[in-house]
């Protein structure tokens, strides 16, 4: 009787939250401290002090109506231009206000880009494996998803199977980098390849492809690895950013868009996407909220604390024989599946109070998702689980 | 090249929003003083001033992780609590936490209710005048409007004609009461024929038909005059509600819907929302507004002081000519165009730098929208060019 589309999500719902509701009813029943939950990308890492202070500050400080009060869809014209100077500062770009959408979260900016660029049974390429969301935000305009499989175990873009999968109808296609869930940062060398095949065929088929680089995770990023700003090479780029894992204020619901004016259609996208916001319900990013970034622009969470977290379960896992690659970036792990099935893995660690997500909602059967953005003990204190887990697969 | 949907809202834009942004090119250009903008639903009144104490407590009291964190896609489960006590204290209702999801404001709260409920052709219905944006909330999702013409001059509901309108494919109505533009507030003795109706017609082609209340003018009533709560009277009603006039805070998004529990499907509506919230992208409400409005659900802002501004118009308006009935509710005043065309009339009023919007984007051509949310003063500075309008139309 409801929409079919939701319909179906109840039944086959998110592997992610529902792993999250899991995880709060079993920490109920077996007290918290006896759960090990690496389900959701849900930050552990304290925002920066100076957040809450400036908060306050803006509070105290702002006229309230014009603190609470309606601004452009687009978002406040000063938080925007903060945005694009530190943007400028940061990456040598050259962007002005009016290329920033302040948005309800990474996720709503997503939502908000491909409301404006697609129209029914447009194309939409992803590469495997990506945050299963994506499928959601992609038929919510009518949109096709085509996904481009994974490539194991390295977990790079396989540029060959992207490269024929393109066609006239291939309107957008989305990277996720540093990539949740594999934690790979795709190197400058891979951008440079993709962005020359998108050239390629942009020229073959006389369209337009817009590439959408959903980056809530560029913050976090090991060992001095470097994660490369896309719209300096290949310009049909859209930059989807969020503030919940950089400041860990997922709940908040703030982040951006950047549209630069190299954008075929810039004007028609960037004015569409502020009537996309606004009539997706979202009318602007939480007020508050964006007063508070601006001043912030240059804060990050201490990225040591999951780098620690990193370290110790890489070590011991693949100690115990555990098969996965180094992640460089996010706070997430890609290990295979010991017996080869996710699913049947996932339920065999609930066992071990071990709370994982399958890799099939990633497009990527036969692999697990940890998420280690979790107190460094509830680590320590999973490791005999994982260890008594592969050794009775 | 980008969306059809949208490049058509570009061409044709919310002229709410079109009139907002004029207002702040012309107060740039001629003086903030100079310029009379009655055009936006943007609070003048200030925040209760416990708002931002609570606020400031909030971020003080709460674990930042829990404070800014994710938590449930429907919202934290003791706000839902403490939103459901407060419904139930007030009307009579009996309500849980489950029955409540905590939304991006209302304009996020309808397009997530749309989304679960709607699939393509559905039929809604709305009463003209109704806020323009319900017409893009519908096309989202596919939907198809319905609009049962508005009843001149008294702004009641044409049931003949709403009847004559039902039909197998009629998945949902959208009420708004009190009305924008209107500020008509419908009677209990109009809602229970309106049920009735319904009820017959469900029962004639054996479906369910949703009833939506969109209610984010609920608090804002004049002469002690009561706003029926639905659900009382039609048990397939939705209700969707905003703290974004009734505590002056529209730029924080924040709102809920109530589904309860005697609901046709209540149970697949009540977990479809909470996933159409996350795949839409708004995830969740945000986080500090929620645990901020759980702690002054008995707040309001002063409504007196639009009552004055009221009075005053209402008044001085009538007296130079203008037709219009008085408001029982919400901040708006629609008023018959001198000469009869809305959009003429709009144009001409800028020579007075008076902002108003055409009845036309409210499906009412004809009339004028007039949002007295503002300052006394300005009302009293904007009183001649009222005048000389009307008496050189």
């Amino acid at each position: 009787m409801i929409s079919t589309m939701i319909e179906g999500l109840i039944k086959n719902g998110s592997a992610v939250r529902a792993m999250f509701e899991e995880g709060k009813k079993m920490a109920a029943q077996f007290g918290k401290e006896n759960v090990y939950d690496f389900s959701l990308g849900n930050p552990s890492v304290y925002p920066p002090e100076e957040i809450n202070k400036e908060m306050i500050n803006v509070i105290n400080d702002t006229d309230p109506n014009y603190l609470h009060g309606y601004m452009s869809n687009a978002g406040y014209p000063e938080v925007r231009e903060a945005v694009a100077k530190s943007l400028n500062k940061r990456f040598a770009t050259n962007f002005s206000g009016n290329n920033i959408l302040m948005t309800v979260g990474a996720a709503g900016g997503l939502n908000v880009i491909l409301k404006t660029l697609l129209n029914p049974g447009d194309e939409v390429i992803v590469f495997a494996p990506f945050f299963g969301e994506y499928k959601n935000y992609i038929a919510n305009f009518g949109g096709k998803i085509v996904i481009v499989s994974a490539d194991i175990p390295n977990f790079q873009l396989k540029l060959d199977e992207f490269e024929q999968k393109i066609n006239k109808n291939t309107k957008a296609v989305i990277i996720n980098n540093p990539n949740n869930p594999s934690g790979v940062i795709y190197s400058e060398e891979t951008i440079k390849k993709l962005a020359e095949i998108l050239e390629r065929k942009q020229a073959e088929f006389g369209t337009s492809i817009y590439l959408i680089s959903d980056e809530p995770y560029r913050e976090l990023a090991y060992d001095g690895e470097e994660v490369p700003y896309l719209t300096k090479y290949y310009k049909n780029t859209v930059v989807g950013y969020s503030f919940s894992k950089s400041l860990s204020l997922p709940g908040e619901r703030i982040g951006y868009l950047v549209m630069p004016d190299e954008l075929d259609d810039a004007e028609s996208i960037i004015a569409g996407a502020a009537i996309a916001n606004r009539i997706l319900g979202f009318v602007n990013a939480p007020a508050l909220q964006q007063l508070t970034i601006a001043k912030v622009l240059d804060s990050k969470v201490d990225v040591e604390i999951y780098n620690k977290n990193r370290e110790l379960l890489y070590r011991k896992l693949t100690e115990f024989g555990y098969e996965c690659i180094k992640p460089q970036g996010a706070f997430y792990m890609f290990i295979k599946a010991p017996g080869g099935d996710d699913q049947a893995f996932v339920q065999k660690a609930k066992s071990e109070h071990i709370l994982l997500v399958g890799g099939t909602f990633f497009a990527c059967p036969g692999y697990l998702r940890l998420a280690y953005c979790v107190d460094y003990d509830m680590i320590e204190r999973s490791l005999l689980g994982f260890k008594r887990l592969i050794e009775n697969a």
